[in-house]
């Protein structure tokens, strides 16, 4: 049995699963809208296991509304990825401060009068 | 072939990497005396494997001092991955906004006076 970030981490680590996340950001769909762009590529039975992957990674919410299942983010589901990941803020910052640095030393000061520099 | 977003959240979905990291962020380290907390529950191979998927990832980087590899956290591997999440935060954020508003509703206003609540 997985811990839950290790859960959240594996449902990320498919571009698939992302798409389909991409989507949702833009708004609910329904279980066949989600499904149609990725038909041309793959099953209908593999659309719905990544479904159930981010479902059971807690990265969506499942409800029927009349006939239709209608899929949406969980925003609870991401927060303890991304808090993890806040941890890890400073390096990244710490490695663009050195480009920045980096690249203070190798561009030359504009020339006095040039404004389009 | 995994791109490398998915290839990054793939080496962070172990708990052991994880850890491996968190050790790492508090400064650069050698490979033996990372392995030494985990070589109570798994082997020295193993603990070798789970510093590739690290390794291969981006996530870390190995240099060669003297006689020992020593292990540091490469901040801008890690970048990707998060600038991914950062897409999706206002849905955390949405939701602990509701939760604040469903709170502000269930509780009573302090009474006038009591300083301590």
């Amino acid at each position: 049995m997985q811990d839950h970030l290790s859960q959240t981490f594996s449902a990320l680590a498919d571009p698939t699963r992302r798409a389909m996340l991409a989507r949702l950001s833009l708004g609910e769909a329904n279980v066949s809208d989600l499904a149609e762009p990725f038909l041309g590529e793959m099953s209908l039975p593999a659309v719905t296991k990544h479904l159930q992957v981010l479902e059971k990674a807690g990265l969506i919410t499942k409800t029927r509304k009349a006939q239709w299942r209608s899929c949406k983010i969980n925003g609870d589901g991401l927060k303890e990825a991304a808090d993890w990941m806040e941890h890890y803020r400073v390096f990244w910052e710490e490695s663009f401060d050195r480009l920045d640095t980096y690249l203070k030393t190798v561009t030359a000061p504009p020339k006095k009068g040039d404004e389009n520099v």
